[in-house]
């Protein structure tokens, strides 16, 4: 990260935390923002950062300082929209939001003076807060990076070399395409889950017999329902329009299945199971060449 | 398992296999049924019974042997309806399959020389056959219990002698409710799992950044649908008119959150997104409680 000077990461929960520990020995300035103050007391007791501050403000960021979001999403695209007032010299600003689109147009309307791209780490677990962070998180996980009207070769070098250094693995996409992908890889799965567990819970009725003899099966299929309502109410709708399309498209395939228990015809029933394990196998092998690095060619391209 | 003399487990896969592993050290005499000379060899060298054969018939089944069936589950039914030509004695019967009135239908109409009983263990991995079983896969698992017209005293207490020398948790369910009650916590999740696999391959539509980028929440919420065909295709069928009324309530709740996102309306969502969290919770203390038994005023009852 030859051309950055300092990393100012602002936001230091499980994301910030995570990265501040990751990028530690590999830049010369770490300076963490957060406005409060138990979570700034934890970061120096870490020995996370150099410097800690309440606000962006008093970080006085510079122009080859790089600006890190790792704040809320909705918490980004005001930050990002008040950052001429704040930092009037202007930076390098990268962040890690959930939701894409929202957070690039406002980076698009960002005066010249900063250079920004998106980004997003596909990385997290249940639990948040710079307390349960850890430096291997984002090792061999994809890291998203989202070019804007903002995006300069230098920019996108930094992100490049950051996510490199964190041992995470770079895909270029479009904000647009980001949102979509997402919505359908995400947001409704764990929409699937939360409706899996309401359904459950009607029926159930109180009957606790119902999650005594409940298996591996439903344990993870409604491990999503117990996240944030908080956060996921902010990602639900900032991505409103592609999440229905996938769940437009889901119900579709719900009722395919009803229709084919309905009619009982074992062989197409075992068809489709077939062809759905074909599926999932296809789907694991290319994970499988992703995480071990053999997909090189899909990777970032040099156009910023 | 005083009452018992000999215990007989016929299909030595992941279930039977773990079984007669589990069972070693608590009974005189394993013998193992298997119709595959490959798998019995693996029994054999694995020292898991004292005596191995391909048949019911050549296992010489006497009136105190405990014959377990942990056969496919279509199997199971043909061979409990078989039994008084293959064991004219009769013998103490369980059995390990995943649908249970179809099962249990056919030990109620057992002559009396049988004293029978449906068994349900809540436990299993992805893999099958006897090389991946282990003895330990039962510990702190429910062990569901399905009285039938031909249970007696005996075969419940060798039933319950069985699930406490293995380490599990006996639970007494009747065969209609157990049905519907795994309809709902098993059967219900792999559908939703393999309609969101074949949802998501659609969309893809062969651009693999999909799965490159994909995190844990599509990683578990797809893992059923990796699920044996054949081995689903039969519990399904099986199962089939509780898994339709259990779609039927998961589609309302789908539509209930269409409707959500399509108002877009905040508030709404966010206390729905609450409540869900709170129901998951819930259900993770109450299945914790059953697990660290203490839940023992709900386990099976005394009466047979």
């Amino acid at each position: 990260m030859n051309n950055v000077n300092r990393v100012v990461i602002c936001g230091i929960g499980l994301m910030g935390g995570s990265l501040a520990k990751a990028l530690r020995p590999h830049v010369k300035t770490i300076v963490a923002v957060d406005s409060n103050d138990d979570v700034l007391a934890q970061v120096r007791a870490a020995g996370a950062a150099d410097h800690c501050y309440n606000t962006i403000e008093q970080a006085n960021i510079q122009r080859d300082d790089l600006l890190i979001l790792a704040v809320p999403v909705r918490t980004i695209a005001q930050t990002v929209a008040a950052l001429p007032a704040v930092v009037p010299g202007g930076c390098m600003v990268l962040d890690l939001g959930s939701t894409k689109l929202e957070i690039c147009q406002a980076m698009d309307a960002l005066p010249p003076q900063f250079e920004a791209m998106g980004g997003h780490p596909m990385c997290g677990i249940e639990r948040s807060g710079f307390a349960v962070s850890f430096a291997e998180m984002y090792v061999k996980q994809a890291f998203i990076l989202i070019p804007t009207a903002r995006t300069t070769t230098r920019i996108f070098q930094a992100a490049e070399a950051l996510v490199a250094a964190i041992g995470a693995i770079a895909i270029e996409v479009a904000a647009d395409r980001h949102d979509q992908m997402l919505g359908l890889i995400s947001h409704m799965p764990h929409l699937v889950s939360m409706i899996l567990m309401n359904t459950a819970h009607e029926w159930a009725d109180g009957d606790e017999t119902v999650w005594y003899v409940s298996a591996s099966s439903f344990q993870d299929m409604s491990r999503l329902s117990g996240s944030d309502p908080r956060m996921w109410r902010d990602i639900f709708l900032t991505n409103r329009e592609a999440v229905l399309e996938h769940l437009h498209y889901y119900r579709a395939h719900l009722d395919n299945v009803i229709m084919m228990l309905q009619s009982a015809e074992g062989e197409t029933l075992q068809a489709w199971l077939g062809d759905t394990q074909t599926r999932h196998t296809d789907y694991q092998a290319t994970k499988r060449r992703f995480e071990q690095g053999l997909v090189h060619e899909r990777q970032v391209s040099d156009e910023s």
